[in-house]
């Protein structure tokens, strides 16, 4: 059994250095640790050698092993992400406002680190750097619990971030891996309140939710994106079937990716046939409602309940017809997970409603779900896509792993009332 | 058994018609809200009496009992205090950041509600319009849940809080109170993620915990205070027994009151007869260590390990001896509940150091840790103090209750890569 209490005040120890480091010496290890991935690639190649071996001894999925693999080409990525993850900006210690009460004492709102950031997911060891990067470059101490099917690469990667940062003169407890993969441990490290600030799970649906009912941690819940696009009376039905085969086909597995068409009755009889034109070389099917499927008889299948409210990840499109904006607002409210929502339009005053009263992180006017990305927001990096209000809300960049706090300086000043 | 996925529901339809209100609206529905608790003020009275005498009946401690009552005066500082929130500044729909990216997208972040908040809190009833101001303002939806002792005050004020949304025409259900008392209820309305956005406790360390073990709501953990003044080499003394003067006797029942002393060795011998002097009427009792004891034999008694880690609120304060000012924050940052925490020195370098590397929400340089309070910070109202990291630390106010939303505006951009 690892000693989560132990690994936790190691981190707790870490935290306190890495708050003083300056941004040069966390860049300057970033990129060390970039070029020791590389040097050692061949160590984590073998490692993770063995983890496909016993995956596919154990009948692992063929989608789940290529998730898993690890090649040069990948190791070069995992190598370029921390470069480009040194590279960026530094924001602890930003002051983010400062004022003088009326007493004389100032107050200023800093930037600092979250602390101790717990991470749990499956089996991408991409997501072991990736971590180490964004937490690193903000300060805080990691502690990742990865999934088993993974484990033996991840030791080697952590193994090799460990001994950069020791070349480096740094604590190593910067991250720490969790190398039990048992089910007791991980609930256990949810309920270690004492030492993690913030528990951020990254996988399936099923993981998330493990997560959000256990942990007594705050969590913030990333990923699941049952996202919309809504064709407006009022759009340009080229640029809808555009942005529609885009966010439907141009990646499917990902949050990001479009799940639902709503399209106003006005439009139906003309767009329906001109997507479903665009979309049959990518062989999307298509599940419709009646008014649907008198425009494509053949083309689309009924509609169900769960329909709507499922994120395919596949070639798989769902389609509600409806006869105004506020009821096109309403099912999508009802139906999405609030991550990503398009109305395509070219009436400014249908997307000024569209964007005020649809509840979601994202809410786009003519442009693809699929730019819900830290990258594309131009954060450089992200850790995941949150779909909850507390903290953060869409792409998660190093701002988002921060906190803040008040520093008040005075000469003297004590409270009367 | 209340119907909790009911009163979700309604909570639900009503965030979407707050968010839609105008300051405007809401400042005229507050100051009329604080007008109807007036004029009402009897029928809220002869509820709380009826609380009252059941508490006493049931043996309730007078200071409980003290908590729970109410009267004229305490009702019209509940209205007052409506009427505060009424003339504070809007920040719903407030645009936070605008930037265009290289394809030409507008990414603008704006400052929207969090949607539906539920707040569990003990018997003091004036929370229950603090609650339903601060919730209002912010354009969420409230569903509160008070304590038993306190439900006919709490059901009397909130029918004059709804009737007054009907008469200016606007859903009752921007505030619900939970009647139900038992703890099913309570645990059940702590995993109502589906409806409930955000779970803020308000209460003792006790009500506390229990929401943070049992929610999986996201929760904002608030209130516990063990906040230090550490009185350097070179403070000066005379103005370090005022601060702690006021920090401890002030106020004692608070959660920015100061509960421990850490004193420089080299100061030992001058400051603690002067601080046991100033302090002596008001009777606060000393525990020290060894060091202190010497300087006071007659006036301190030994400090056990647990009196560290203690929150009094009372006449009680620990005393530390440190060596250095690195021993000084190691001591601190291991014992403190990262709410407040003072330094007393001229000493500037001293100051930076203990500002920076002392983890606590608020971190004070010569002035006392009462400050930690969402009115002397300027935000002119608060729902509480927060000990967390995760989205709001320190006192909250109304920009605390809030989240925001990315929208996003383009003429047909697609994702290539």
């Amino acid at each position: 059994m690892a000693d989560l209490n132990v690994m936790g005040q190691r981190a707790e120890a870490a935290k306190y250095e890495l708050q003083r480091l300056s941004a040069e010496e966390k860049s300057r290890t970033l990129r060390r640790a970039a070029g020791r991935l590389l040097e050692r690639a061949e160590e984590i190649l073998l490692a993770n050698g063995e983890d496909i071996a016993n995956g596919e001894k154990n009948g692992m999925h063929p989608g789940m092993i290529d998730r898993l693999r690890l090649t040069e080409k990948r190791i070069a990525a995992m190598a370029e992400g921390l470069e480009q993850i040194a590279e960026l900006p530094d924001c602890i210690g930003e002051v983010m406002e400062r004022f003088v009460r009326p007493n004389g004492m100032e107050i200023e709102k800093v930037r600092v680190p979250l602390g101790v950031i717990g991470i749990i997911y499956e089996s991408r060891p991409n997501v072991t750097t990736d971590a180490f990067g964004l937490c690193f470059k903000t300060g805080n101490a990691a502690i990742l619990k990865g999934g088993s099917d993974a484990i033996r690469s991840n030791i080697a990667i952590v193994n090799i971030l460990r001994e950069t940062l020791r070349e480096e003169g740094m604590t190593q407890d910067a991250i720490q891996l969790i190398e039990d993969v048992d089910r007791q441990t991980a609930a256990e490290f949810m309920r270690l309140n004492r030492y993690v600030d913030v528990l951020i799970p990254r996988g399936g649906a099923g993981l998330i939710r493990s997560v959000v009912q256990n942990s007594t941690i705050p969590v913030i819940e990333t990923g699941t994106g049952n996202c919309h696009v809504y064709v407006d009376k009022d759009a340009d039905l080229n640029m809808a079937a555009e942005i529609i085969y885009n966010a439907k086909t141009q990646r499917i597995g990902v949050c990001n990716a479009c799940e639902s068409l709503v399209v106003h009755s006005a439009v139906r009889e003309k767009f329906l046939p001109l997507l479903s034109q665009k979309l049959k070389p990518r062989k999307v099917e298509l599940r419709g409602d009646e008014r649907v499927r008198e425009i494509l008889p053949d083309e689309c299948v009924p509609a169900s309940e769960e329909d709507y409210g499922t994120e395919y990840l596949d070639y798989i499109l769902s389609i509600k017809t409806v006869d105004s904006l506020e009821e096109a607002i309403a099912h999508i409210n009802r139906y999405n997970t609030k991550h990503s929502e398009c109305i395509v339009t070219e009436n400014q005053e249908a997307a000024e409603k569209f964007l005020r009263e649809v509840d979601a992180a994202c809410v786009y006017v003519n442009v693809s779900t699929r730019f819900t990305d830290g990258f594309e927001f131009g954060f450089g990096a992200e850790i995941g896509i949150s779909t909850q209000k507390l903290h953060a809300r869409g792409p998660m960049g190093p701002r988002e792993l921060t906190s803040y706090k008040y520093l008040i300086r005075g000469n003297g000043q004590v409270r009367e009332l």
